[in-house]
């Protein structure tokens, strides 16, 4: 699978419904927050975490992210070896190996 | 590019630092809540919009994402074709056309 | 002290810099939640928790609380009152001693 | 009503529920982070908002707040003052007037 029937999937679900017109920028973000403040939930208490449960609201988070980037017309996944990119001049790993201090105290 | 590559690569990544043993399913959901604000953080006053802000907030919370799939053994795109699935059956067209009204109040 | 005393304070620092069009309701409830992360953000890791911290944090959020309370003309405290009066119908005492479960399924 | 009333009402209440061990400092934080995406969620799309769920979700946000204030053996009020009183330093208000500039951009 690609990530072009991901999206087009997407694009379809949304259109259908006519619901682009909630989906500003602005509004996507809030909802991955409201989603990832979901998937916290699940471990909240000491109780054994029901993994379905998990891959309940990792996948709303994710959703919305796809939406997001579609908006942006960016590629989720390109996004992400971007940033890595970046994040790695930030934490070489002969200074960051083994240790989870921020970047502005290594 | 496939989701392969992205989840090889981020491996990579992690191992050379030996991070993952920071990377429980607890940690990785707290860091995306923590940077899903940060993507919301960009939105928060009246200034216009940088892009380029979008772009790293979002790849942080989608780095994050992958991250937490692979540890629990998920496909990012699956999860979401699988979520999608679950949605259009609480959220049928005919119904939910143009309205964000709550499933349970539709 | 008093609940007045402060949000007198409040009120005198936010006019004196006329942030008061900044802060409608809305953004004000993104504000709680960006600040609710970066007091979060404080536990992410395994490093020892540096106390301070967690007071700058606290305070972040307890101000937007109090700004966006006296938005809704209400007062912190007696929110708190009236909710908790709500909880006990939902958590009697004998169900949910020492238990975390949630009120639907006790 | 002072904070002490307040403070010893939900001490109280935790009690008799043997609540208490779940309210370590971090998972105090996730609850705020939780409750504070809750808040968020009454202004997700274009629906008028209900002021009373406004006031029902700050609430519980609150809650936590003055809960983990506890634990830290903290007052919420001076917390917000005494966070109040550096946020001059770093925005005196001849800067700051009428814009919501961060303090490293002023």
């Amino acid at each position: 699978m690609t990530e072009n029937v991901v999206n087009e999937a997407l694009r379809i679900f949304v259109n259908e419904r006519e619901w682009e017109k909630f989906h500003t920028t602005e509004n996507l973000a809030k909802s991955i927050s409201i989603e990832a403040a979901e998937l916290l939930e699940v471990f909240q208490w000491e109780d054994p975490t029901v993994l379905d449960n998990v891959r309940d609201e990792l996948a709303d988070v994710l959703t919305y992210c796809y939406l997001l980037a579609m908006k942006i017309e960016a590629s989720p996944e390109e996004l992400i070896l971007e940033k890595m990119a970046k994040t790695s001049i930030k934490y070489p790993v002969e200074k960051s190996k083994g240790v989870s201090t921020k970047y502005d105290q290594l």
